[in-house]
């Protein structure tokens, strides 16, 4: 029987969690597959010892040691951010290793260099951990829907953000206590800006919307909004309408340009990702043949995504004994077709609105507002208008057709100028109907 | 650039979106794999014309002209049925070709010789389209969740079931009236039996559970119960106790034994399951490494199951063009480890029940029935006794605690006995909330 040999870099959560994901399931996969999966040597920082059933793999820290063991087929790099993760995963491939990762941040900032690398080494690099945990996201793209024409994606795709709506909603509780208390139970980080602002979100879309569509995305030209600013009232008069809250990363394939951003959206209560709670993820796919298709599961874990590390192990090794290295490309779509396409500025774009204006208590507020939104071309398609209960303001609520970014943006900017408008108006924007 | 080559049987609905989408997509898989897909040969059952769009296609009605041409690859069989649809793959098979098909009867009732020939021939059998149409779920069986022990299976399997389900729900109309209706819009068979008995489900699960468990089922093992006795009131009712009555697959591994079975069953509202409407499918799979996964999307339509088989297409296309030959069992474990194992007795299983008793409106009647479960060992979590409007009956809406099947088929037997009883009790099993 064909045995393949691995290194992992990195014992942390998802380190430790593929090592165990491995171990269990070791006979499954040789069931499965007719080779043996065999975890020889793990790059620790500073040296430990591994738990007692790891006796028999060999703890390093020394890059060297694996970069330079012929035994070993696969380098599985399980630290995260940019350095020195992007200099172990092209030193590996330079030796002639196949690479799992399920680095988010370094593939969406440095992923065509890892790609052109992968290629001209003729190695693969798998990375199914890297988006939607647990979830077989990264294959549905390359290999499920291989014969559609994506159309748009819109995905939760941080578990962090999605569990604190989800609590917020749930609680009726302010932003910053619940993600006090997500930080205490361990689903918030300390730091917790790349999850609540939207850029780890930003990170997963730019790697999805490059395997759908086969273009590059630069991260930086992904328009990007957090739900720090969301309150527990937006949620409550959101509800109000019929919609939940959620941060979404959408894309739309317009053909000779597309779509990409994050940002809280109103989601209505008849979509299925209006009732993904929790710290979830899902991917809603729409495919020109397919129609609609959408995958749930858990966005984050040590086995989940230990999971998701394995099934990459597994493709490779099983390409190996085949003599199949690059049978499906690493983008989906052969490195020479990969296009450099025109995202459209999200100033263009056209949405229907959400917007709660914070006015004072005086007669003609809303013919006011209304005759500025009129001016942008902006139509009304619904108000509330709170009655006033304690303090000098009262909220306007407003769900608006669809209207352009750009004139939705002046349109604010003067309203929220006059004198009867005591607050910075929130604006949302709300998922359309057919989405 | 390498070209394979295929042969369609069949050009209904499916056999006629597999070539649509072959044709349109055709560019993008090249793109993708470096291979160009033609469609060579369509086997029709009478002479006929295809659509000017296939001019360049030969149409036969003779099957050796596409088991005896050295030119295909690939054979699609998308007739449906067990003969002659049996004999073209099996000979097919012989010929060498490889064979992708959607034949979910077909392959419950004679998988085993099917697989066991193409391993004989040492040829490919495709079959995603078989099962929830468009959803890539045979791939994420065999591939996404290889390293975990698949722990349950539940699944809205049947489109048409699931609308008639859903427009009862909306609308609160009649079954047969609903049924009719489906009809008139061709999401219903002129013979429905099929679809709304069950056993199309049951057909789709056995394929499931072999995938996923690596054991042999037998479609007649399977506990089958339909949806034509679901009447509007219950559906009510069950929605006054949180849930929806969805027709689901289930299917639990239990080590040495594993449930398998399909019936009308009240879901919670919060589970994803209940959100599934009209004629989607949707699959829930807990895996012991991943947790919970969802795959949803359409369960037929001529473009959506075209892209599943165009999938199958394109993976046999990649194997045969980097020599990779069953590089994945087609079976998801490797043919001598797919045991039998014996499937659990639905009289040994526990489940929580919903019972509709129809009463005449005397005193103690709610006394007596409780009297009979308890002798049972059945143990009541709540009641509502409807108030009598008109008739001379009275509804009792029960929902239990875990019972055993066998004794709850005994205790019913005894309650509908009674004088008291009107009309036979109406039993639909609860999901439990940790499913």
């Amino acid at each position: 029987m064909k045995t393949i040999q691995l290194g992992i870099i990195g014992f942390g959560t998802v380190g430790s969690g593929t090592a165990q994901v491995l171990l269990e399931q070791s006979n499954r996969i040789t069931r499965r597959t007719g080779v043996h999966i065999r975890l020889k040597t793990v790059l620790v920082r500073s040296p430990r010892q591994l738990p007692p059933e790891f006796a028999d793999v060999t703890v390093t820290c020394e890059p060297e040691d694996l970069f330079n063991d012929p035994d070993i087929d696969i380098i599985v790099e399980l630290i995260g951010g940019i350095e020195p993760a992007r200099t172990y995963i092209l030193t590996a491939m330079e030796h002639g290793k196949h690479v799992v990762t399920a680095n988010k941040a370094l593939l969406s900032e440095c992923g065509m260099e890892i790609f052109k690398a992968a290629a001209r080494n003729n190695v693969e690099i798998g990375f199914e951990g890297s988006v939607a945990g647990g979830i077989p996201v990264i294959k549905t793209f390359k290999e499920g829907l291989v014969a559609n024409r994506i159309v748009s994606i819109m995905g939760i795709l941080n578990g962090t953000a999605n569990y604190i709506l989800s609590q917020m909603t749930e609680h009726g509780l302010p932003f910053a206590e619940v993600l006090k208390d997500a930080q205490q139970k361990g689903y918030a980080e300390a730091d917790p800006t790349y999850d609540i602002e939207g850029i780890d979100t930003a990170h997963k879309l730019a790697i999805l919307v490059t395997l759908a569509y086969g273009v590059e995305v630069k991260v930086d030209d992904i328009a990007v909004e957090g739900i720090s600013h969301i309150e527990a009232l937006d949620i409550d008069l959101a509800r109000e309408f019929g919609y939940r809250i959620k941060l979404l990363a959408i894309s739309h394939n317009n053909g000779n340009d597309f779509e990409v951003r994050v940002h809280p959206t109103l989601v209505p209560e008849s979509h299925l990702l209006a009732s993904i709670n929790g710290a979830f993820n899902s991917v809603h796919i729409q495919g020109d043949m397919v129609g609609d298709i959408l995958l749930y599961g858990p966005g984050a874990g040590k086995l989940a995504t230990g999971s998701a590390v394995t099934a990459d192990i597994v493709d490779i090794a099983r390409n190996i004994s085949h003599g199949a290295i690059n049978r499906v490309s690493c983008l989906s779509y052969l490195p020479e077709f990969i296009e450099a396409r025109k995202i459209t500025p999200i100033s263009e774009l056209k949405c229907s609105y959400y917007f709660r204006f914070t006015t004072l208590d005086q007669p003609a507020v809303l013919a006011t507002i209304a005759g500025i939104l009129g001016k942008f071309n902006i139509s009304i398609e619904s108000v509330i208008q709170k009655s006033n209960h304690k303090g000098k303001t009262v909220p306007i609520v407003m769900r608006t057709y669809g209207a352009v970014e750009a004139s939705v943006v002046e349109a604010l900017a003067e309203i929220d100028k006059l004198p009867i408008v005591a607050a910075e108006t929130v604006k949302i924007r709300i998922l359309a109907q057919g989405d």
